[in-house]
């Protein structure tokens, strides 16, 4: 069997699937004359962002493509110069890839959203039906375009270093996305929330106010493009760490490579399989159905592969080790809810917490935020080491089996992803649609509708997104191994002694330990400043509509808010707030590695991965349990809505904001291209490192 | 030259020094009937609270020294028992040496804040003197006591490992110390400001808030005993790190060892003289004399000990490791302040972004305490790999001449920590002697005094935390160091295979790594979780008195507060939160090493200081940009007291709270805990241990 067709065969299956739900949720109708309208200022005003967030990358592609071919995977003096520009070549790939796959998960989210509007006027299932087709979609495109580029790289080349240029590429593209997505939606959010909620008393989606436009495209750009291209790079990292050691381990193109293709494409085609089953009975519980398609997805996968592992005589442990982790990948995913669902104990605590004042939210928030790591952290940790145990031995000279067996269990964890995909893209476009509901007065039931709709899919997002932070964090310990398998290779090719690995105790070990620590504490302050700065702007904007624009502030339906210059401040600033933090990761690491070479290397990563991780869990689980607290006292709790809990509690929301939709899932990407700048450079630390 | 004895001698001397100055403090003036009335609350709520916990300290401590008998550092029927007996024996004197030093700093700041406040009627520099001499008696103790123990132990049994009880001792009573006096204050403050400041609008020190004697009585146990043991720990920990590592080296009590003794007596004996020189002239800024002192102290360790290099013929190389520690030391005490000091940008922008509301004052306080990080944590990775790198090869054979070389960098830092205590609890003292001024009416001249005296105290505060977080920082990296001695001594003498370091690479190291790092984060919301509750039982208490006692609100001065029951509460609820944060701490280090071994807490204890130094400067240095930024609204600018910019702020100072007084400082003693539990119960993982 050659699985590399066949996961090519998968890929396009996928695009078709793709395609058909992109054409059936185009055929619902799109509403009213407002609803359109509405419609199309979200949607101009996405396109907008992303053309220019996609022109300043181009750039910043084409000046790191000039690098590459210089000095990646080798210096051009010294190496094969073709071998550099197939790198560069790769690193594109990977970046217009992921590009083209967020631009069409923005096209489709753009368009479900006033459909699942328009449908919400008639009943729930089939307003239901058009978000989750239309987040399906972008769940489709993404791990299609993501197996696809690795085997046909794979295929084409035979040289299994060129995926971690293609990795590369999607993950630096992802890091920028997710960045400035988040620094836009946040600034929108925020800024929209302070003048309008908190300063005039106005509804969360009100027309009058200049920055609610902005706010939605910032749903879209931040969590549907942003998002996007930060699963696809970790998928695309998960899978090319496993085939680097893979191929390490069959020594060239073997059947352990053949394996990691037939678990990536029976992942793909399972989460096909739970996307077309989709469907909920009349008044059934939209959590639940998303649920659902979620078990279907994995069993089928578990089922799949171990038909597979039996036919095709794979090694069983290394079965074991994928199901470990997924199996993992699903406790952490109920260990998250658990801290940000508003039935548990610690939503309820922190909203109650919050009629003594907004010091209380943020104290008692951000004490179980910290708690909140543990379990994902002991989750991630024997995960890993049982992989490791699982599948250690099976070849006695070497660790690489083991290491191996590490990334099947992030290829395990990662297998379902089209179908997180599709959950988490589900999210911002019924958030979008509530708000076109309100914006264009489409009545009290659609209001309804859209709210339940709305909780389904923050219920399910807190799910996905420790489930996703989880897979990268396991995915990064894949890349560390295959960090040292790229290490050795390029030791061998010039004759010079191996290195075995990297021993706390070697103080060039630990000094990449601390700095690596500390580098994702100053990303993310970096981004959340970012965010201050920007929203600062906006708020200013605000107000001088409100001022300017005679009749705006009472409701005139005459006066007419400038809703494109909040978008045009958003997106100039969230472009201008991106670049230094990301910079900052890639050149730490640069210095790091020249100055302690490839040992120092080891340990930064370690760092790097330990606290980044720490901090992004931190981040996302504080903010969503803030916005579940807020959720929580509206809903009549604790005093319910104008009281001194709510006020406290819309403090803890906004600060949650920038933590769980900006800083926190932006870690994540850094912690991947940090990984993959040192394995690429490699070559170049190994010559010219001080030390 | 016998180091051992001049050690002795010199800590005699810094007793007799304290002795002194003790007696030199107690024979000022004590001021108003009134003055002594408060004073001797103050003085009994801290004498109760310290003997209750105690008494459930003294418990713990009898647990755990028939534990250690049973298993430490060899189970006794392994081993010999004699050795077992001696460690439980070395264990409590550590715990009995810092509760008493402990007590001896709060006797007499206790009684030196009556006299610094009745002093401030005069003039300030008598004022100043007394605060300055009255914190130094603790630093002169502390520093005494520490020298002394560890240079006894050595010199009685020539058993270097004994000097690790000794410092266990030390650290789990200042682990409950410090968490429990942390817990204590900031209940006791936060409660009085919740009620007193926000609701009430009543000054921060006024009488009738049945809560303020509480607060008072909360700055002696937390920042005067606390800090002290806090601080004791580390000094100890520095000390036992570098003589267990120089008797590797000498093979027996040699040289090295004899250096060690050297450099910490040359450190006593300056800060002796440095608090001896202490003077201000008049009109003079108590800052500037307060760091001058500190310059004074530095400038005389960095003479003497080139001195006695020259003259002892010592290793240069070790002369410099910890003159970089210490200038590493000062470097990140400058940067610490740059981040809270409020004629600098971070302060101020913070102050400025509060005029936005208090979700602002969070988020840009936070973003800039995770950018506070990178300094210190570079400084301390620098100062490591700078001491291995100068002092390796000074033994061909082993790394641990290099890992020796670190620990003496972590003495250097710690040399002038006489000094460090001295100007620390200064602090706390005047901050009680503003309290007082302003409780029994002394005067708007006194008043300003204090408050210039108190505002030097916070400046001079932020430095020596920053300084304090960092060399526990460098301590526990040699601490390390010593844990893979011990180790390998425990192979070695069992015949066994020893170990070269711990391969991040290797799954358990990895899994160690890991689970250490979510300690400090789990551990730190323990704590704050508990001054919540604490907290909400204080505010319930207030609103009783406020609502049952008559004429209380008003003022009626034949309304007395109870106060007693206010300070029983933070008591009882303090002694009832901090146990089950520092028994989580070392029931997890256990569990690791049972299940993990010697390998796994490597990787633990990397990860754990990794993450723990992380969120101690974090939580230390936000915390204290929050007070600042407070105080800075307070002054005057971004609206002053009473705008909605100070509303922010206060919301902002009270979440710093717990984080710069509890948490923060406590992280510091758990990683020591932790170090040392590992390196005491190596034997018993070597055994016992599942892989």
């Amino acid at each position: 069997m050659n699985w590399f067709v066949v996961s090519v065969v998968v890929s396009l299956l996928s695009f078709a699937t793709a395609a058909w739900l992109y054409s059936w949720v185009n055929k619902q109708p799109s509403g009213t004359k407002r609803t359109q309208e509405l419609g199309t200022l979200i949607r101009q005003g996405a396109s907008v962002f992303l053309a220019r967030e996609y022109r300043l990358l181009a750039v910043f592609v084409l000046i790191v493509s000039g690098a590459i071919i210089l000095f990646l995977p080798e210096p051009i003096w010294h190496g094969d110069p073709m071998r550099n520009v197939m790198m560069a070549i790769a690193y594109i790939a990977g970046s217009v890839f992921s590009a083209l796959a967020g631009k069409v998960g923005m096209a489709i989210a753009t368009i479900a959203n006033t459909k699942t509007a328009t449908a919400a006027v008639e009943n729930m299932e089939k307003s239901f039906m058009i978000g989750f087709r239309g987040g399906a979609v972008m769940g489709m495109a993404v791990v299609g375009a993501s197996l696809l580029g690795v085997t046909g790289i794979v295929m084409l080349t035979g040289d299994v270093a060129l995926t971690l240029g293609f990795s590369f590429g999607a993950s630096s593209l992802a890091l920028f996305a997710k960045a400035g997505g988040g620094i836009f939606t946040k600034t929108a959010d925020i800024a929209a929330d302070l003048v309008g909620k908190v300063e005039l008393g106005i509804p969360e989606d009100d027309p009058r106010n200049p920055a609610v436009i902005a706010d939605n495209v910032g749903d879209n750009v931040g969590d549907v493009a942003g998002m996007g291209a930060d699963l696809f790079d970790s998928h695309v990292a998960s899978l090319s760490a496993a085939v680097v050691l893979a191929v390490a381990l069959d020594g060239g193109i073997g059947k352990f490579t053949q394996m990691v293709f037939c678990y990536a494409a029976a992942g793909l085609f399972s989460s096909i399989v739970g996307v077309l089953l989709a469907n909920i009975d009349k008044g059934a519980d939209p959590t639940k159905a998303l649920n659902k398609l979620t078990n279907v997805t994995t069993a089928v996968f578990v089922g799949l592969t171990a038909l597979a592992t039996v036919i095709f005589d794979f090694n069983w442990r290394y079965w074991a080790a994928s199901i470990l982790g997924l199996g993992v990948g699903v406790i952490i995913g109920i260990a998250t809810d658990y801290f940000t669902n508003d039935t548990r104990k610690p939503v309820q605590d922190v909203a109650s917490a919050s009629a003594s004042g907004p010091a209380f939210t943020m104290i008692s928030g951000m004490s179980y935020g910290f708690l909140s790591v543990f379990p994902a952290l002991i989750g991630i940790a024997v995960s890993a080491l049982g992989a490791f145990l699982l599948t250690n031995g099976i070849d006695p000279t070497t660790v690489t089996d083991a290491l191996f067996g590490i990334s099947m269990a992030a290829v395990g964890m990662l297998s379902i992803v089209g179908m997180i995909i599709s959950n988490d893209a589900y999210g911002p476009i019924v958030d979008n649609a509530r708000g076109l509901v309100e914006m264009a007065d489409l009545g009290e039931e659609a209001l309804r509708i859209t709210d339940e709709l709305d909780s389904a899919g923050n219920t399910v997002k807190a799910i996905t997104k420790g489930f996703a932070i989880s897979a990268a964090g396991l995915t990064v310990i894949a890349l560390l191994g295959a960090f040292l398998s790229e290490v050795n290779a390029v030791l061998q090719a010039r004759g010079m002694d191996l290195i075995a690995g990297f021993d706390i105790m070697n103080p060039l070990v630990f000094f990449g330990l601390i700095v690596g620590s500390a580098v994702p504490a100053v990303f993310s302050a970096m981004l959340m400043l970012g965010v201050n700065r920007n929203a600062e702007r906006m708020v200013a904007e605000i107000h001088r509509q409100f001022d300017e624009i005679p009749g705006l502030k009472e409701g005139n339906p005459k006066a007419k808010p400038d809703y494109a210059r909040c978008i045009d401040i958003a997106t100039t600033g969230a472009l201008k707030e991106l670049i230094p933090a990301g910079l900052m990761a890639i050149l730490v690491t640069l210095a790091v590695g020249l100055i302690g070479g490839i040992i120092a290397i080891g340990g930064f990563l370690a760092g790097n991965i330990v606290s980044g991780l720490l901090l992004a869990l931190f981040m996302s689980n504080s903010g969503g349990l803030w916005d579940n607290a807020k959720k929580y006292v509206e809903a009549g709790n604790c005093g319910g809505k104008g009281s001194e809990a709510h006020k406290a509690a819309v403090v803890g929301d906004t600060v949650g904001d920038p933590f769980k939709d900006t800083a926190g899932p932006s870690i994540n990407t850094q912690i991947t291209v940090v990984s993959l700048v040192s394995s690429l450079a490699a070559g170049l630390f190994i010559l010219f490192s001080i030390f």
